[in-house]
């Protein structure tokens, strides 16, 4: 058996599919965010605008998240040495477990070190602990929660993506005491468009199941504390299980559920992916902790957020660029081809130092390649107006796409 | 359906297994360690002396470590804000990449969020793009490999724990060009034993198959500049991959694979609990790489490590305690009853000030409970006499065994 060949194929597999990785090296500095510099692969380095970070509001510069950290590190030192149970509980974590309960209202809150962890250890677990479960999974929803659907092995249904009628249907068919799991997601990451959570709740309702839904994109960002979308909806405490990260709008890094007490306890007892390993450094779980609090109280900065996700859209709009509308703050801008799309994200970074990752599949579906920005409270206008005419002179250089 | 019941009852199955974990709140003090405080259920705050944490060496106290994350954190701010290809690399990453690479004398090296997460997600993809992989995995691997195979979707057989006549037996079994993995340890963190890493190689030439190493209580421990048990019996050339952790030993927190250039490139390109999560935050990145660096020069701090391990060992001996006799740092206790194991920890907690978990099954087979202790360079002679009193104590209480 020949390995070196295999894993080299497995490589041009990638490659040939036009989805071969390279990761831009950013050398950023605190206080400039989005600026930053790139070490080009020839190890220059060129000033560029950060378009596509997930640090939505910037809470990872905030001096009251890095004072935390910095704060933590001093008092207890740089990592957790322990599982939860192995001594690597301190009470940063108890303290940040109960802040993230607090948020969702709910009973009580579990850490992870990711929200992949958290997603894909709490489906699987379900599975083990709830004999015969049938999990019903929209069609978009994120890989670790595919790869948790996958650990439950139990059945499953895809329901199509946010089709309640479809889902109604995928549930009436199963045996009205059967165990049930609807998993979904608040804000889809990648068209910026929204679950249906209220309908989904009433489905629920009627036919006995429970709802798990990830609030990865939302917390921080929506509701009048940041507890998502389902608590902008009013709808928190009609959810079973809500997950979300601490590593995007929170700026840290981590994951979580909050659900009624006995389902962390169970998930606790049983999850391996929470038991069997080190615990979340505790300057990270000080840091996380200091960011939802603030983001409890900051409503202007969610909004100023929403503005100038609204004024990006409009822009580009103006501009003639194939913009998609999107409900939230994710502004998607259609491409649909591979090699187009990383060549304008190559353009685009190499002509007018703006960094945006091409977004390729696996992560969207072939056919729907896309640039995707995420404006900032700190993208200016001025930003904007620049992004708007590179933007336009990559699409008239290398596209069809006619500009207005 | 009755979901309420049915989560209390799997938390009730916990209870009755007498393994449902009440995790200990510590409140750590930078610079006091093993030395912290405990707050007890009722809210009271007592010092104890930490004698179960996975720390090994202090690291995540050490001035190099916490001022590169404190700088870090200065620099560039709290969390990476996105997944390593989206905006979530930073010179950081590459350098610690780099810093792997080399401690292992590998082409490469590949981060990811933790130990368990780098074992799980690297040998279910391994399944996945490995047509036909048969693996075999020691039957004492960790729950974090364990979740790997079974994620790897192929055939799997598991050999008797360090028992290389059974994994031959079940190699030969295998047709001559399948692709084939072996999955083992080099110190089983629960027993403190060595996995005999040189006729698994052999083993692994003879039928053509890739080895994979899980040195997560090894690295930074053994070998000239912490490379593991593999670098100190110089055969890490003749493993295929090694895995390791920056969570214990190195005192920080995530985990890492070492391997040929091509096989990190697969991995990179196809595993989904690297692609799609938010990649290790800058400062855990710093403060790993400053721990890893620094011990590849201070093998003093190794050789002290293994002489406060042998002095307790011999300590405990003298006293006629049931210490089992390790070749490693791992000093544990046994037992052999989950209640009795519990009610000595608590026993030395609640009156000794002394802090070590009960570890019972899952973590251990049921019969094999008992209590490991991690001496570092920190514990000293004093805290030793100190322990073995209250061990000696809390037996004589407790227990029937007859104690010098
Ligand atoms: C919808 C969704 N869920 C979960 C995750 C994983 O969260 P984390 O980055 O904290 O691992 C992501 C992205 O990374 C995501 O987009
Ligand atoms: C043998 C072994 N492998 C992997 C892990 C996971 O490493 P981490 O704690 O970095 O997730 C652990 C313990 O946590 C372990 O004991």
């Amino acid at each position: 058996m020949d390995y070196t060949a295999a894993f080299t194929s497995a490589v041009a597999r990638v490659r040939a599919e036009g989805r071969y990785r390279v990761f831009a090296n950013l050398l950023r500095r605190k206080g400039e965010f989005p600026r930053a510099r790139w070490r080009t692969p020839d190890g220059d380095t060129r000033d560029v605008t950060v378009w596509c970070s997930n640090d939505y509001l910037g809470m990872g510069q905030s001096a009251c998240v890095t004072e935390s950290m910095k704060k933590a590190i001093d008092e207890v030192g740089a990592g957790a040495g322990g599982t939860r149970n192995i001594s690597g509980t301190t009470n940063y974590h108890v303290e940040l477990e109960r802040s993230l309960a607090d948020l969702h209202g709910k009973e009580a809150a579990l850490l992870f070190t990711s929200g992949y962890i958290s997603n894909e250890a709490t489906i699987a677990t379900l599975g083990k602990i709830l004999p015969n479960l049938i999990i019903y999974s929209d069609a978009l929803n994120h890989a670790s929660m595919i790869e948790g659907v996958r650990g439950a092995k139990c059945e499953k249904h895809v329901w199509r993506h946010n089709d309640v009628a479809h889902l109604e249907e995928l549930l009436k068919a199963a045996p009205k005491d059967a165990p049930k799991l609807i998993a979904f997601e608040s804000v889809y990451s990648m068209d910026g468009d929204i679950g249906p959570i209220k309908a989904v709740c009433d489905l629920a309702d009627k036919y006995g199941a429970m709802t798990y839904l990830d609030e990865v994109h939302a917390v921080g960002l929506y509701g009048l504390r940041g507890g998502g979308i389902s608590e902008r909806e009013g709808l928190a405490d009609r959810l079973t299980i809500i997950e979300g990260t601490l590593g995007k709008a929170y700026g840290v890094m981590g994951g979580y559920i909050a659900a009624d007490a006995v389902i962390v306890d169970a998930i606790r007892s049983w999850a391996p992916g929470f038991i069997f390993t080190t615990s979340l450094a505790p300057a990270l779980a000080a840091g996380a902790r200091a960011s939802v609090e603030y983001l409890k109280s900051d409503h202007a900065l969610r909004e100023k957020h929403q503005e100038r996700a609204a004024t990006l859209k409009a822009k580009l709009a103006d501009a003639g660029l194939p913009v998609m509308d999107t409900p939230t703050h994710i502004v998607p801008v259609k491409v649909g081809d591979p090699v187009l799309c990383k060549r304008l994200s190559d353009a685009l970074l190499e002509e007018h130092g703006i960094y945006v990752q091409p977004i390729n599949y696996p992560t969207v579906p072939r056919g729907t390649e896309r640039l995707r920005f995420t404006p900032s409270p700190l993208h200016t206008d001025a930003m904007m107006d620049e992004l708007v005419d590179a933007l336009r002179a990559v699409y008239q250089r290398y596209s069809n796409v006619r500009v207005a």
